[in-house]
């Protein structure tokens, strides 16, 4: 690739005000309020791969926000990279825990990105890896070096599950069709040392509430003698994990994939402080499925977390009251072989049966999707691991991430390509907190390394 | 009392205007933004006193919300009644479960209260059972049948912790002297059912905050791998009580008054169906402290109950993430000789302790108060009992109530002096829950009552 780190350079103030501009708009697909403001979101992209030289740019409407698609076909007979990103956002409260404000763009420096960092929500997750790939392509057109065919697919829909991306593509395996599939949406180990996301969890996301009497009540005339929702949501929550935090819904184990020794110990070489953890976190031990390590914890294992509780009186001061209503949002992280859709039937049944006679139970699927495992003995991950080489100077190392893209096993499965899973952003970037931040040497080392994959994909397709 | 039926008939309107005029303002002590309101209510409550016939009515500012003194002194040699109550209100909230404007009075007849009922916060707690205190005096002034001296304090924290108003009577010993001190802000069992109240629970409220790590994190990348303070809250909430429902903290019960085989015989031929009492809350068992019965368990046993819990996301929608900090309110209702200051100083050892690794612990005390019981065989009782059987057709029984009235015990401490309570509401009347009401015949039959405790207690002690 020529001239590419000169072309970074002399575009670098450029690339950052175009993705600080994108990172103005508060897309929150989570929230209604802000569907003015996905929807513009979605014409901004649009507006952007036209520029970076798409020859065909579409938007797709769906039930849902829509999906914005791209393609630059050069040569039918050459292979065909399809780029997935999303343009929605998490939403960013609690606010006031924000040091600037999540949609008003600032540059800092930090102590792991010396050059500065983007702080915004979405500056890593995902408008700034998804414009990455937007801004690399813009370079390949622009130096008439694209090797092969290239088509985007950005959805506005990751946030909240992707259930209408699902659809789409089940409806345009041919338009879609594509040798390798190239997401940047997950994270590497340190700058210093690359990594490629070869695992990552599935999903099971709910919603419970629990009723107990039919209005809330004074605590002390009846306090004691009816069932407190609140008390019993806690007692039914702190049931799911046994004394050893193993999770204790019965079958929720009988899939998960047990790696062997060798793969652990494998795992265990990649450069990892517990102290430094620790530090990070400002916690004074870590917590969690006795007999694995922390990397093991949040990468091969599933879990089981709840993301918000709320029930009876959450003002200034006191009342005492006995709330008619309870409620949780609880999320499961599930391993390869683990299918969503089972075990959120699974937890359905479980979370019904544990409730004691005095309350009644609903539980609300939210959504949820597969895990995901990619072989490195693949074309797709040779040429990322040299591209990697290339520009970072060093070989990538594979990871499992805890994360999850509900999306890229049905991607698989609808599609028949592999997806190989090239992240810039950092554990500590914050993404899905407050003050979420991007490297702007992330940025632009990833602007760096994407064409590189191009070359090697094309090269390695071609021999 | 002569011609009390036809000034009660007279007056009705205008007595039921007054009171849906006070019941207008939102006195809601517990939040801040209502400080003005509250304020507002003891001017209104110092009117309506003078009007009634006080010949001395004062406002006595505090570190808090004010107290109303108001007094009718006849003749030093006759007794003194002291009336207490309080102007301000539970918070209203949940709002959206009223039918009608929690501040916008409204009269709808019920099951209950075939004659309507007012429906509004404090309608019951305690505006309208204060006032009926009110217009009792001004029918004895306006007849001259008031048969000894009274006097009335009226605080605005009550729903608050009284704190102020405890510093208030030790500072005011002389001022407050009395013979009997006459409270309205309890229930009775039924219309047909008069009760008055011989026992109340003490009260320990506190809040608890987990912190776990220093920012929230994203579920997929840490969860399972730290402490969730959300799963750990709930975890610290469910051990509060054993498989029994008895509450764990370390000598929690060493003080509890045990009562007798008798009195617990006694206390058992209280009117109550079960049946009815699943009816009215819609739920299908009820639920609580094992081998004893519900009527026990809200008022003999102390009990403890979370009055809210919120932590992590509680939008609309899902979040992945694990919050760094949860939080709750929890209040424990106290027997006789259980000290409230001890409780609270218990459980906070306890639940410091319980705390596993990885999380920090604070506990707040919020407020408090001593249990209080008083005996039967007094002039004081004698003397409610025959007014009741006057206006009721039939003697009260005595009854314990689950509620609080934290101040009640301080009373006989520093004025040596003995409560009775006569309450008019009933526990359907919902007080501290959406739709709050306050039967119109209740209201009625409370002013009717009220003169003819001044006439017996006076006569009692004349004898």
């Amino acid at each position: 690739m020529n001239n590419i780190t000169s072309y970074i350079k002399e575009n670098k103030e450029r690339f950052l005000n175009e993705l600080q501009e994108l990172l103005k708009i508060p897309s929150i697909s989570a929230d209604s309020a802000y569907s003015k403001d996905v929807l513009k979101t979605a014409e901004v992209i649009k507006i952007s791969l036209s520029k970076a030289g798409c020859n065909l740019v579409e938007i797709h409407e769906t039930a849902g926000y829509p999906i914005v698609y791209g393609e630059k076909i050069i040569d039918p007979k050459l292979p065909t990279v399809l780029v997935y990103g999303h343009y929605d956002v998490q939403p960013p409260d609690p606010i006031k825990l924000w040091d600037s404000p999540p949609f008003e763009p600032v540059i800092k420096k930090t102590a792991l990105h010396p050059d500065g960092a983007i702080f915004a929500r979405g500056a890593c997750d995902d408008k700034g890896q998804m414009y990455m790939h937007v801004k690399a392509l813009e370079f390949m057109t622009e130096t008439d070096q694209l090797p092969c065919n290239v088509k985007f697919m950005i959805e506005g829909e990751e946030e909240v599950g992707s259930n209408n991306l699902a659809l789409f593509v089940k409806e345009n395996r041919n338009k879609l069709k594509n040798d390798i599939i190239l997401i940047s949406d997950t994270g590497m180990i340190a700058n210093d040392v690359p990594s490629i996301t070869t695992g990552l969890r599935g999903l099971s996301y709910v919603e419970v509430e629990i009723t107990g009497p039919n209005r809330d009540l004074h605590s002390g005339l009846y306090g004691g003698a009816v069932a407190n929702p609140i008390n019993i949501l806690s007692k039914m929550i702190a049931s799911l994990h046994d004394e050893n935090n193993h999770i204790t819904i019965p079958g929720f184990y009988d899939k998960v994939e047990e790696l062997s020794k060798a793969e652990r110990a494998e795992m265990a070489k990649a450069p990892f402080s517990l102290d430094e953890y620790r530090k990070a976190l400002d916690i004074d031990a870590v917590y969690g499925e006795e007999g694995y390590t922390t990397n093991e914890r949040n990468s091969i294992r599933p879990t089981l977390d709840v993301n918000g509780i709320w029930g009876g009186y959450i003002g200034e001061g006191a009342k005492t009251v006995i709330a008619s209503k309870a409620y949780a949002k609880i999320s499961m992280r599930l391993v390869p072989n683990q299918d969503w859709e089972e075990i959120t039937e699974l937890f359905s049944k479980h979370f019904e049966t544990i409730a004691p006679k005095g309350v009644t139970v609903k539980v609300t699927p939210h959504h949820g999707g597969q895990g995901y495992v990619t072989p490195i003995d693949t074309i797709g991950y040779q040429a990322a691991n040299k591209a990697y080489t290339k520009t970072f100077g060093i070989p990538a190392i594979p990871q499992r991430s805890g994360g999850s893209i509900p999306i890229v096993s049905l991607f698989e499965e609808e599609l028949e390509s592999k997806t190989i899973l090239m992240g810039f952003g950092l554990d500590s970037d914050a993404i899905h907190s407050p003050n979420e931040h991007f490297g702007v040497w992330n940025y632009l080392k990833g602007i760096e390394t994407i064409p590189y994959f191009y070359k090697y994909f094309t090269e390695m397709n071609r021999s």
